[in-house]
């Protein structure tokens, strides 16, 4: 007898969970791809990917998962041989490091570990200690998705300004867009990138890139934009097809151009985001208590370095790895596996686990996962303190009151 | 800011979650009604809703709601002026009664409030009583929806029996089936019926009867039975159009052929029946937990009479109300209102709530619900006991441990 | 190889083809059905049933199918005993003049064949001998979807009013209903009766039984009309559960929702009217040419006398089941089968098919059609006049010349 | 008054008509990306695609469309200045060879023009000009979506051979496969690209590139290979997310899974083509009986190089956009505009159109289809020959006789 038959829970930090009306919106027939409909659904998805950043800048929209939003960001901002500094927190800071490196930029990493944020400090002295200026961008992520770490991307801005560095900001917020709090005029970015599949609440398939003007400039006669990567015709189309390169995402477009009415039209970007951190505050509750005398530790110790769509933590032991199986198997919850939380070369030991709270979430589905892992640190005999269910309970009581 | 945003959570008695699996099923174009897979598609259809009831007997589909399934028995059970004897735990046996009233059958009803279950003893009392032999048939609910008191079905046989009474035993099974254990063979039902749209898990718009062959020759000449509601032409269909009287509800069928196969091929009737089980008593640990010094209280005293598919419970001073209200509107979860829980004629305070747990849920949907109420409860300065949902995931831990 | 891979079309007079609009506002989550947006959207739709039948009375909807709707408005309009008189043109008429029996109802039948259209003077002529009006209610069907004859309702009226006959004025407008025009209030119909699968353009499950206010008066105190079928209740319902005796329909409520809108609010009921009429026009226009010296002939020969949503056809010696293999096969349209088109007991010779072009259909759907058969028709070697598809397709271009 | 209300219908060379089992397939939560059943669904579609292209080598999934294949399939097979000799016959050769041109490859491009097929003989003289070897790949479209040429690789591949040149084969099938006859091993193709979209019938937003052992060996260290585009680690993946570079792009892996399914094992590949050659075959048939004395004209004059999956045509004096306008305002039929058919400079005169026949299509709709277009021409009174959609009926009877 399993407990895990119904409707299970997904709580991966990517691919999130997609309303209904998300799918609903995709399961329809083509439609023509040289007028009518998806012409103007497209202007008003480009229109609101810009809301939904905070931005008056550009975008640009590729059919292709995050790692190609990288690789866009990249082919744009440098040509071979151009320097890249990235402030790495997590494994996919390094990869996006690594990627660029396979492209033939030369990069400065700032490893900050797993566990802490970027520290505007250090970054400020990278730059200064840049005399000849051969920075072209600065690449740090928002949330990185694997430790679940937030940087501050403000103080990323003013530790640039501060140093009176021409180089472009570019930020991946992948993981973080409409879960996290995020600005981009305000926090004076000059790109960032992020993918349909986090709190875009769209199934895998789109990679998107904002631009700032400035951006748009430095970009021009980079020798790493290839017809597909190269933004300028997408970002100033004069035929349809260019937003594209080609054919384009049709039933994407419709799916995202649903989600998008969703989380701007109807509950409201500043709504979506307090959501967000009243969902994380109990996790964390949860998370607290359960780390009081035990092995359950919180990956992150600064509340204020911690994503609101993602919470990494760690069961030594194998503790992580017997508790994601129990949940899946018992009880209808697939929790994220750790990603890069060892040290390279060392073995995995099952010790890390991720939950997601990003995207189309709401309080039962996160008290019902917590209550989940609850019942799961119990049959398994995991040492945890008491109480975490009824603390992460508490916290969202509390936001009613 | 609600944190309602995300999967709503229906935890209402009916209409359930359904699977997506039957709802994609149900997502297709019109099939020929003539001839063609339709047709051996109903043939299993027929086949598997005899094995959900451990049936050997015969099954007829109606295209109605459970009213109508309760009038298609009714219709075929009496003719006007017959007697029947009705056994009430709750508004839906008081319902079934006023039903086969309006259909011109004399009915005798013992009502045996809203908390406990008919007593076999009074069964037998009132056969013995019957020495003319006028009561054709005695109705009982497995599961009374309203009150969620669940009766003792092979015990209402063993005292018809020992009384010798030709009756029929006529089961309500609308709110039990593929929830609480029912056997139409071992417990000698003659007569049972069940809707769509709560265990089996798909939409509103199906009925069901079952029939014995005790049954089936007690009906013959039945003067209340219509062209539509008459089972005869049903059961025992020569042309495809018969098993419907006539077009068939196409999509509801490939619904519930997908159910059905979800039900008895690939989780099994025994282990739907423990999920269901184990749920319910998770339900019941919080409810007693809160339960301690407060307004919380269980519709039901004894366990044994409490059903596996829907918990009724009382809040004192419009509690009940105010908790749904809060867990609609804050975190995604709607639950069932109480329904006939007051003497009639007296006004709904608002002190009755129904957690259906019936159908396609899981052990993640049901302790996310109860973690729900319990912060609404919180939230709402509504008095009540500690530690409901702790012991909730303590009854699940212990399922696997 | 078979030309049949690609979407199928289902050209039987019901179910028809459903638009991807109405599967997917059905595939959705079970709502609350207590309060919230069903209650609203129930109300939408009952006006709406009202405008799409040219009616300001009242509607009842059932979870039934057509037969179902011919028991409902029987058991309202009639007691034990009563008499009804049937105008019969085809296989339906019969059998709802077989049901009124089947329920205690004395049935007068008048048997017009299956080719012409019934005949005022023979109502009115009926009428007049019933000097002791007893016919309570004329029953006639609008369109029968056996022979596709088309019935001249405002004639029926006509005669009825000459005579001042009191009888109620009944009518079946099951395959007719947005198809063919139809004026509840101008015409003077008492009671008509339609379901959801044809013109209405979702899955079989609901009946419906449109009533004035002379027809309510004259239902009450009717000993057939059952709780299920008792109309009463439904048309004047206090709380939310009365309109269906219990459980709403839910899913079957958001197509039809869906598919009244896309009728009255955005393509216009005089325009789908006139649809509807010039893609029958087309389908004569092909029958006529290939009855030209063939086997192929039109059932009906007056075309003021066809329906505008069916048509039946003849191919003898069983060229009909032949031509309906092979398109099916061969080409991917399913025709209809021919239904009570032989004298009663003679054997069906396979001599009879039905083409629909009801509800969501088009000139590419209809043509396309026609376009299979005439291909199959030569696969065949059918003796047939040239030039069907031909035919055909210059009537449609002659409605935009 | 329209007759397009009802199912559209669009004929445009892609995206295609999906079948709705395919848009049932995706229309589903989220997996899991790292285990469990979409892991074992990837290794059944990449064996799959192998067989649809009858090719015992390597495939590659990309998240994109079409262009993205093409620069995926040109940054592995180049560096950059090394040279690419594109045969063109109609736009988009044109376009793949710019597109390497845009990447720093050298393109020497031979142009066939828009209505004749690729000549042998000028690539075996090309080549044979080539004496340093410089022609590190012969790129040539199989057919040209915007002429509808279709070109004979086999005879490609022989005037290679015949020269002994080592230039790879690259072929654009992104418009034939599954539709044309393709066989990557026998015909000695060494890269072949394709899309979703099309054959494949499935929404935009995956390209597919297959390669030769030789092809994966002369790819090795080409410094235009990115890591997106490195079709390396894709093929060889060690980890799952290795095959799409990251994110997997899960719903439609789903949906390919499905339409591979329908293509290979139920209706099987030969019987596929076969349906093709009849129905475009049909298409000509029309085409030629209209072009008898009007302004209608098929393209490609040579049958022998006609696709099966897309035919062009031309309308003079504006026809053809007058015509689409028509089918697609009137009879919901929408048809594919022309493309590049005019010199370059020269203004659009509307004279050109192409009807799609490529994917999940049949008798029903392509007939249709052709009838809506014979309506249209009559309607706009546009010169045309008689008998067009009598002669493609009688090109599909025929294939049953």
């Amino acid at each position: 007898m399993s407990l895990a038959h119904g409707r299970p829970y997904l709580a991966i930090p990517g691919p999130s969970t997609m309303p209904d009306r998300v799918l609903r919106a995709m399961h329809r027939a083509a439609p023509n791809i040289y007028e009518g409909e998806i012409v103007d659904l497209t202007a008003t998805v480009l229109a609101d990917l810009r809301r939904v950043a905070l931005s008056s800048s550009h975008v640009a929209i590729y059919i292709s998962n995050g790692h190609g939003a990288w690789e866009a960001a990249i082919a744009n901002m440098f040509s071979k041989g151009d320097k890249a500094l990235v402030l790495a927190t997590g494994r996919f800071g390094i990869s996006w490091a690594e990627h660029a490196r396979g492209m033939g930029v030369e990069v400065e990493m700032i490893d900050f570990g797993r566990r802490t944020p970027a520290d505007p400090a250090r970054l400020e002295a990278a730059l200064r200690a840049d005399t000849e200026r051969r920075i072209k961008a600065v690449l740090v992520t928002h949330v990185d998705t694997a430790s679940s770490v937030r940087n501050d991307i403000a103080a990323m801005r003013a530790a640039i300004d501060a140093v009176g560095h021409p180089a472009l900001l570019a930020v991946d917020c992948i993981a973080s867009l409409a879960c996290d709090e995020f600005r981009f005029d305000d926090w004076g970015v000059d790109v960032m990138i992020a993918a349909s599949q986090k709190g875009l609440m769209v199934p895998p398939g789109l990679g998107f890139v904002w631009v700032s003007d400035k951006a748009v400039a430095a970009s021009k006669g980079s020798d790493l934009a290839t017809p597909y990567w190269n933004w300028h015709p997408r970002l100033f189309a004069e035929a349809y097809y260019q937003h594209f390169a080609g054919t384009a995402p049709t039933h994407h477009l419709y799916g995202l151009a649903e989600s998008l009415k969703m989380l701007l039209d109807e509950e409201g970007l500043p709504q979506v985001w307090a959501r967000h951190a009243a969902l994380a505050r109990a996790v964390w509750a949860a998370f607290d208590a359960w780390g009081q005398g035990g092995e359950f530790r919180l990956n992150i110790l600064d509340p204020a370095a911690r994503s609101n769509a993602v919470t990494a933590a760690r069961i030594g032991n194998g503790g992580a790895d017997q508790l994601r199986g129990w949940c899946e198997r018992e009880a209808g919850v697939t929790l994220g596996i750790g990603l890069g939380m060892t040290e390279p070369g060392a073995p995995d030991a099952g010790d890390y686990l991720r939950v997601a709270h990003m995207g189309h979430v709401n309080a039962h589905m996160t008290l019902g996962a917590l209550a989940v892992m609850e019942a799961g640190l119990q049959a398994l005999s995991i040492p945890h303190g008491r109480g975490g269910i009824a603390a992460a309970a508490a916290v969202l009581a509390a936001t009613t009151k």
